[in-house]
């Protein structure tokens, strides 16, 4: 049973780290003519960029939570299944959604973007949350039997957290575009820091472990 | 001779893993000058994503069913691999196919593109049964000794019901390109039912091996 | 130091399976406007998919032969990793070549494509014959010191035969861009067939093993 | 805890294996209308499959060396998860610098590309940097307590070097960017050889552990 959740972790990792490295390819090399044409037209691609960073620190953060998540999994049944290939699916399509907030930031059609980047965001949000409402729910004596009734308080907290900002980021775009997605990073920013403090590694543990 | 199906399977997987994240760079961004000719052309990109959407499921049935096949594999044989390698440029080429569906779904070239993405699941299909075909036939005892006649007659029944489900779906898309797709949508829900059905942890399973 | 040669292997199976996954975006979706234009044009998008379906079975063969061959390798030294870099290197560039000859096998600058995409394939030949003369030359007792001579002899025949296929495509190319393309795929063909035959489990394995 | 950091090398790994199979996705078959244009353009794309395999050794030798560093690590923290996606951030963008390289090497702005493409190995360097300083820094007893001072002081070398020849390189680039380039390359030969001669398994090691 333990070979079951294994060979999802590691397809759900593939996923997750191919889905990461494609997003680059939705930024395009500008065509310009001479030098200063091109170093013009670089700068001018700073939305590509800063949606490229802000989908691959928000795949990455949801990749290192999968994965704290699934650590308390021991076995899987068909309805995690069927919750983290919806799960997955909402990763896969983000390279979609950011070169859609990437290609139109700056432009007129940044206050769709935006709305459709952050909706974007709640699907994976919602996804994420199906994944553990299935393996923290009724069914946790048989899928996740060690998890710890704090650790479900905490993860419910975070998760509900997060589907509050995401959405009030996508009512958000309809006003200011730029407050949305400033929003969407300061979240991420956040869930950066909070894996910088939250894995931290006693010195004294070398001396006991090493 | 164990480690054999691990390579297999391992790059099967991969196969598998990286075929579902590719569907989406087919899908692109449309170009517009204002914000609801922008949000116009996202809705009238409905086929691409009911396409994406169709593809990803398929694929992440196809390998979970694929590895449960696997699960039953102690050797791996010349033939094996010929049929394995014939599913997986099956899986591998179907991005193809899901952007042609997805580019005419909603278009007068919507028959055609049904007619070939439907044969392609029969193809498919097709590379499914002959892996298959290869494990529970006369070399049963040399690659999958503990295959048990249930395992191997409900499988038969399942492959032989999608493959006419399949046939019958390019032919519907000659009539209906409606009713051929929604056949491959009920086709790929029952899937995903079947999934959540069969792969059921009973939860008293914790007090025994937890 | 089998560490070491487990990454090697992980990393390079990885590649391949990359490498064999992407030649399909490489196919694009033709643009028609009505129905029997699109069957006319998808048609008409044979040499794509007879790239395609070659690379895919050059690639898959590679992959298994290459693994077959790291089977007897014990430990990875400099100059092994250089030469499967090397090897790597030509095997990531073949869906650029695959795409040539896809583009132009039916038309006038087929010649020019059969020959680049012939002269590509002696590449990864050589790349793969240097692999394997690092492995089982005067380096062999401290990389590979199990590697009988009997599988060095075969091994060499093998290698030196598909060179000079392969160069004899090239060169029939300048003449016949048929028979150079169908000289490759006569190749892929006994390649296939030998993974076949040479793969053969015995029956009675399972009653002694299982 | 090992776990952790098996996860995470798996995980750049992939990342590592998908970024480098990703570059030739970048170079495009030139449309042309015969054969004699068809090779002339082939010619004319050198600057692409140059910066294409630059930029393959580049990532090449970075996994060689991240993979080879990570093997002192015992355990990883917030501090090395966070300093690890930055690195895998830039690793992952170097499609997008690399087909700017390819694209206006020849060209009035490749002043431009090649200054472009020296900072972003810069960036690269310094998020190795960054992760080597998190593990080797006050972290270490907890972190990588076998990572001996010798190891420490030379890797500091290497680095403090590559920082130096990447920020020459892009300051040569407003001068002449064959010499940029040049230097770029000569330093990824360095690198090649230097993989090439540290790892050197000695030929009587087969006759004490075989």
């Amino acid at each position: 049973m333990e070979k079951e959740t294994t060979r999802l972790e590691a397809f759900s990792d593939g996923v997750f780290a191919i889905a990461i490295t494609l997003l680059i390819i939705e930024v395009h090399v500008p065509e310009a003519s001479g030098a200063s044409e091109l170093a013009h037209k670089l700068a001018a691609l700073w939305p590509s960029y800063l949606a490229f960073a802000l989908s691959f620190v928000t795949i990455l953060i949801m990749w290192m939570n999968h994965h704290g998540m699934l650590l308390w999994l021991r076995r899987a049944d068909g309805a995690l299944y069927v919750a983290n290939g919806f799960l997955l699916l909402a990763i896969t399509a983000l390279p979609f959604s950011t070169a859609l907030l990437g290609g139109y930031l700056g432009d007129e059609g940044g206050r769709v973007a935006a709305v459709v980047y952050s909706l974007h965001l709640v699907l994976i949000n919602v996804g994420y949350a199906w994944v553990w409402l299935v393996m923290s729910g009724p069914r946790r004596p048989g899928l996740a039997p060690d998890l710890p009734d704090a650790e479900v308080r905490l993860t419910n907290k975070y998760l509900a957290g997060s589907f509050l900002v995401y959405c009030l980021a996508a009512v958000l775009a309809l006003v200011s575009v730029a407050a949305s997605v400033g929003l969407t990073l300061a979240l991420a920013a956040f869930w950066t820091w909070n894996v910088y403090r939250r894995l931290r590694v006693p010195a004294a543990a070398a001396g006991v472990a090493g």
